[in-house]
């Protein structure tokens, strides 16, 4: 029996355009070692937007076709071109990550003894109805928690493990975080209560601070504060945090934690040196919420650094062993630590109306979305 | 007998003034493993000049004192003293590497065997007539090489040896210069040369370009011509280069390396990664010649790094064998690989003459002078 669903395409035509639609896919047979995953729930995350949005401009999108397969497009600037230049014309599926239930497994025994579970899954292109599978990709989610619960289950939970992971890899004994009431936000300060690390939150309004502190959070920092500058160099002096992660990247935040790191280094030094402290200070950008340049100010001597961080490569040097430590970590935990919350679930139809595409383009903290590709 | 010398001392003090001036100086007698050098020539460097000059304004120093013993004062603009709030008051010695001879030594054996000797020093403090130092921080200079020819024998010849062995021991093949037609630069190519390194040089001016060409530097690319970006972006591609050393730090060059380098390597992926390459970039900031801001436009996925870079930590991490290797290289290139040019010989008086502090502070490229403590 071949499984045929609709899945979600994204394509960027040489006439400056995006494009949105629904295709019908048949799946072939799953090999051996594979099993086929009726796709329950697949959420939106700021990782997906880059290649399911591109660069274009939504304030210009507009819907064409049918209710059933409607086609959204949209204009993208002429200078972002660019930017998708590697994808022109092709067709690409798109979604990191979902839930689903195994409706047909291949004959090995590792992916029969999958079959009729509820597994979460990353790998691309999940938003779609149906996603054919390595069985050794899956992870196998417990009894009584949802295919929607085990949605988010790879790329928010392994990230905000990673960042610690990497913490300690590289020495450091405390953390920042940007943007930091965002949802992988919430999970990165439970993990951080439960492993006993001190962790530096920066946000951008009241109402986030309060989210933080109902959490539990001790170290809140509002960016927009008179006294953020202060508030932060206090932040730091007591929990002694070397390594930020900042998932805005532009403007003058990057710049201004590393050099309130300084000014915290230098407080325990006893003596004048010209070079400034010896010791090391890290941002690692992992997204790029604002796109205005990063503006960097180096008054924090030469024992600094700023550079790019993806989960991707993080876990291609973990290897396999840590891998599945984490994986096992994050099944124990969906409803608790690395539980997600939704504002608004969709089906792929309506992942391709303008009202929906207004309110999860904008990545705003708190909004997240989740797809049900079989609504 | 007991040495008195002149040394140079500069003070910050709380008027948000720069102070030099010359005392008189009566060394101990030396330890048993230590030596008294008689300090015959010591340059000035580009690292010498924020600790002898600190953030003054230049155009506002003046002269008072003696002839023989000249006070020289320069205002520092108020929103800069920030930057040396912990040596105000201190009355600091300056002058980080020189040559000369040994003219007392204390009973060890190590210390007699270098009794007449010329030595290379580097430690500080070495703009004075006499230098007490350990025994095995001196690099005897080999017979026929004159003080004047051994005293750059360690910020240079270090710093652009530790560059290639940054390369290597971070995986790099090639290596990207800027300002690389300075004395460092020159010595870089020779290295880069010897060894079989690829080296791409950034230059900003015709004859610079032409200096490097006469050395026989395969790729020199000028950041002020109209096809800079072009011709960068192309030796990238011939070389594979993805480690650069930038001695200017501010202005947008950093950020244009990062995007040439990675337009370099998608041109050799076959397939599109929203990601950008998963060839890792590196840029190090060693320097600050242009101390506007950094402005880094993030085009350049998310395998790169940014970051400062200094000789000391690099020689801390790489131990005491390395270093030996390395300054055994040095004694054997002093008038070869690693010899360096000076445009001007001052004394320790002329040092503080308004003349020339106006051409030393201005580190253009080319333009180096020489301390002759015994003038």
């Amino acid at each position: 029996m071949a499984f045929t669903g609709t899945q979600l395409r994204s394509r960027v035509t040489q006439d400056n355009t995006l494009e949105l639609s629904l295709i019908e896919v048949t799946l072939p047979d799953p090999e051996p070692d594979e099993v086929i995953v009726q796709v329950e729930a697949t959420p939106i995350n700021p990782s997906d937007l880059f290649l399911l949005l591109g660069p274009a401009d939504i304030s210009t999108a507009r819907v064409s076709g049918t209710p059933e397969s409607p086609v959204l497009t949209a204009d993208i600037p002429a200078k972002m071109m660019r930017m998708v230049a590697g994808r022109l014309g092709q067709s690409l599926p798109v979604g990191n990550e979902g839930a689903g239930v195994v409706v047909a497994a291949g004959s090995s025994d590792a992916a029969q003894a999958l079959m009729g579970k509820t597994v979460g899954i990353a790998g691309g292109e999940m938003y779609a109805q149906y996603r054919c599978m390595k069985a050794y990709m899956c992870m196998e989610i417990p009894a009584g928690t949802s295919a929607a619960e085990g949605a988010s289950c790879f790329v928010n939970p392994m990230t905000s493990l990673a960042m610690v992971e990497t913490m300690r890899a590289e020495g450091h004994t405390a953390l920042v975080h940007t943007a930091a009431a965002s949802n992988l936000g919430q999970m990165l300060n439970r993990i951080c209560i439960e492993d006993g690390i001190e962790l530096v939150n920066i946000v951008r309004k009241p109402e986030q601070e309060e989210i933080l502190r109902n959490l539990g959070a001790k170290y809140v920092c509002n960016s927009t504060s008179d006294t953020f500058l202060k508030d932060l160099t206090a932040a730091l002096i007591e929990t002694g945090a070397t390594l930020a992660f900042d998932a805005t990247g532009g403007g003058k935040l990057a710049s201004s934690i590393l050099s309130c790191m300084e000014t915290a280094a230098v407080q325990s030094m006893t003596e004048y040196n010209r070079y400034g402290s010896d010791v090391y200070k890290q941002v690692y950008v992992y997204g790029l919420l604002d796109r205005s340049p990063t503006t960097l100010s180096i008054n924090y001597g030469f024992e600094w650094g700023i550079g790019g961080w993806l989960l991707t490569p993080f876990l291609q040097k973990a290897g396999m062993t840590k891998m599945i430590e984490m994986r096992t970590r994050i099944a124990a935990g969906l409803k608790t630590t690395f539980a997600s919350h939704y504002t608004r679930e969709i089906s792929l139809a309506e992942t391709l109306s303008l009202q929906a595409v207004a309110v999860y383009s904008k990545q705003a903290t708190g909004e997240k979305f989740l797809i049900r590709p079989q609504l």
